[in-house]
């Protein structure tokens, strides 16, 4: 099982920084080319009559947070993504009183440093699953670089799917891609990250999933970083494969008025998890977090009939 | 000020029993009264172009609550009243151990009763406010039978009015009416309650009101039952008179495609604060209540373009 069995001793003051930023340009790598990946997707759409008007284009945004850091919000309203975001940042500060009760290792330093890339896309066609993919790396206090007690660092992250009916093909195949992914970093990961998802990703309210599920993982710190960083790599990667294969498969199939209708209703579900249950956004606004970048995965409408 | 003074030695059983029957009573009787005035509205819509169709009517669906209790969904989908919930409910059991925490005098015991209604409509023309009115009262504990340890009861609730745009008539209209309401009652009542308003319905994510207020109260317990409960049935009856005033006074304004956008857009803004922030959804949801009946309160349809 890669990730465990070499264990490292506490790291390097500059080893963290050098860590921190490879983490940091990774993100932005993939955003990157999965912006990249959705705009060809967009202008591919224009071969088929239900996608009118011209190939929508990520427009993007800087922010900066007060306490310290910032973020780029990459936003596309097109015609076969009725509404994608693609979120990076990279932000440090203090934990208030509040939160620091919920964080592994804040109980000793308030201080933290996060970066990582979140997408939610919401799609025109009903019959294009939206979809979900978040990674970071997150470092509490000095990241234990005194011991135990002085901090922590860990990746998490995941990704889930959210077709509006059943769609066996497209939770088969974005399940296998996980699979295999996980299958390569760790044993057992892909049945514990499976679970996770979801459990997590669940409305208890309603007694149904949000989706399909996939995977979700948190606090991941093997003991071997570089492990650690290359399976959180591999999960974008993946993900960076098999949306747009999903999506695309889907692409030229018509829908009703009926079918919009039913997607509407679907997306309030989603809208109901992200507002009650998600930890991003609430960890986002209880951080000061950019509204506009945490709400950015709303959908461009929903209905509670 | 009414209301203080008399101050009664703890309840008999009995008369504890009687209280809540009569709480219960009035709720339903408001209820059907506030509905009976909806319905008129609905109906004289009929004079202008911009409603089509029938008048909505209310439907009304029973619901049990399986740890005791249950209560009436009323919900009417029309042409002027986009769509209208108005519930009531009168449900008892034990809070859970995570809520009781919250909840004054619970620590002594979980038991809880608890009658109210509750109500938001959305409105098809957007010149015309959103509007949400609430009043319960709640028995903890014995409510007090055996002394102050052993429970607590009290009455909540307010109403709050939500404009799509500005609307300084209509806000003063509502302000006034809830400023003689709170006058007869108590001193200070209205600076008080209005304010609790003020900072309850805001959205402090996004730096703004959920809409332009009312009145907030909760825990309201004087000492003389009596003037509580006459304070609470004031409310309900502002209420009943003040707000379809406003909204026909509004109903000949003939809106555009950008009100109506706009309407959406400040309706996710509603949502948001209702998933996020509400304590009504949260109790509710927290407490195993009516998913449907609690969630009534989302818009028809709603935007975050």
């Amino acid at each position: 099982m890669l990730g465990l069995g070499k264990k490292l001793g506490p790291p390097q003051e500059n080893e963290m920084e050098r860590r921190k930023e490879t983490a940091a340009f990774w993100f932005r790598n993939l955003r990157d080319d999965i912006c990249d990946a959705f705009e060809k997707l967009e202008r591919d759409a224009g071969g088929y009559d239900m996608y009118t008007g011209e190939p929508g284009t990520f427009e993007r945004k800087h922010w900066d947070r007060e306490q310290g850091g910032g973020g780029e919000m990459s936003i596309m309203r097109g015609r076969f993504f009725e509404k994608v975001g693609v979120n990076i940042s990279t932000v440090h500060g203090e934990f208030s009183d509040k939160f620091r009760k919920e964080i592994p290792g804040a109980d000793k330093s308030p201080a933290f440093w996060a970066s990582g890339i979140s997408l939610v896309a919401h799609m025109s066609n009903p019959h294009v699953p939206a979809v979900h993919m978040n990674t970071r790396f997150i470092v509490v206090g000095d990241g234990g670089l005194e011991g135990e007690d002085s901090g922590r660092f860990w990746f998490g992250g995941g990704a889930d799917l959210t077709p509006m009916f059943e769609d066996k093909d497209a939770a088969s195949r974005f399940h296998e891609a996980f699979r295999i992914c996980c299958d390569k970093h760790g044993e057992g990961y892909y049945e514990k990250y499976k679970k996770w998802c979801d459990d997590y990703f669940f409305l208890p309210h309603r007694g149904e999933p949000r989706g399909i599920g996939g995977i979700f993982y948190d606090y991941l710190s093997s003991g071997d970083w570089e492990a650690d960083f290359a399976y959180t790599q591999d999960v974008g990667r993946t993900f960076h494969d098999i949306y747009p294969e999903i999506a695309r498969a889907r692409m030229d199939k018509p829908w009703t008025d009926e079918d919009r209708e039913a997607q509407k209703i679907k997306r309030g579900r989603y809208v109901e998890f992200n507002l009650l249950f998600d930890r991003g956004t609430k960890f986002g606004l209880m951080t000061g977090g950019n509204t506009e970048a945490i709400l950015m995965s709303m959908p461009p409408e929903a209905k509670w009939p």
